[in-house]
């Protein structure tokens, strides 16, 4: 993919870029049951499925497709993964301690006959690319729920190689 | 989450939980396809999805909402984390290798408009984490399939750190 | 599994049992998105979603158990297999450096009440355990979207360890 300013990409870091991008990042949320928003093993940081919070409230929810139209349903992936940004940084402190985004999974709740989810999850493809730079050139897959918890539109999971 | 008594977590082991909890851990199942129940690569052990299998026999089947109450449903998650225990435990041999739970996937069918899956997938959390104490405090996502493999409610994957 | 040739097996390649099968790899294929194919951490190799891929078009579309049938679909996740198999090739050049393949994680694009989806996947599981031998013998988890991207009937995730 193009990057806007390759040699800014190479001399500043994830926070500056994320406030270039005027993104300030929330409190990382807490789970929605008995269990951690996200877990180290060795050198792999993974995330619980995150929610497109803004405030303390859910700025979507629906179904793709449907009620929540294929702009919203990039920025709902966009935003659950400022929330998941938020959560690595709770993780490592400085987002520099980030050797790569390894993995991005969206999980979805769309609309019978619904196929264009892929373009909604470079909501958060482009998000990541675009903070992290060449070491946010991930992998990803896409699951859909038939229902979701808070009838939220997206969940997003975001696994991230720590520097040893 | 609150521990009812945190002095026994420290000073027992989770085979020594499971016995309290009354709870005799199954063999490990088989597979239902040319597949293993578990992986180990490096550090990291996988299963593969587990049922709710109790004496050979699915203990549980149906769509949570419908034929399976929520309560069930709970109970489903909690017996399929047994059945995960298991797989670990012949993975390892002692539960005490374990380092950390390091994730909980559920996977539910559930009916439409059921969205309290959060909640019955605390049944595999709540004994995880009574199981393995600080040691079990994972990370998690949810998914639902719309159709399962031998109408069980919910497949159970668990990831977990073994002590280098 | 049985394997029909243990020795053979014991003294061949991976290349050579795909080339035993007739399989010629095609190129490795490019993403739907802003992501990339695959991506290694530490020795863990993860590719994203594949698709069934024939000469540059999906040779399979539609839902399982309806417009596809049985047969097809595991014809369908074994191309899909062919096509993660492209992948590892293109991120590790020689099949001999994959220590073993961790796990399958197929999902499927079923019609409702569809339940035979763990024979369906055994087209990816059987072709791994026949072409990396014992190294193939992969843990699993199967998944269902609503919808899928292209209308393909299967995504294969394959997760495999390198040697150090």
């Amino acid at each position: 993919m193009q990057q806007p300013d390759a040699a800014l990409l190479a001399t500043s870091t994830p926070e500056e870029r994320l406030a270039a991008e005027g993104i300030v990042l929330p409190r990382a949320p807490g789970p929605l049951g008995a269990y951690r928003p996200w877990v180290i093993v060795g050198s792999l940081l993974m995330t619980s499925g995150q929610f497109p919070w803004r405030e303390g409230k859910l700025a979507y929810t629906g179904r793709i497709g449907s009620s929540v139209s294929p702009r919203d349903a990039y920025a709902a992936c966009r935003l659950a993964a400022i929330n998941a940004i938020a959560q690595i940084k709770d993780a490592v402190g400085d987002l520099g301690r980030i050797k790569q985004i390894a993995r991005i999974e969206g999980t979805m709740q769309v609309a019978t006959g619904f196929r264009d989810h892929p373009k909604a999850l470079d909501g958060a493809s482009d998000l990541i690319n675009s903070v992290f730079g060449e070491a946010g050139r991930h992998s990803r897959m896409l699951y859909t729920n038939t229902e979701m918890p808070l009838d939220t539109p997206v969940l997003l999971v975001v696994l991230a190689e720590i520097h040893g």
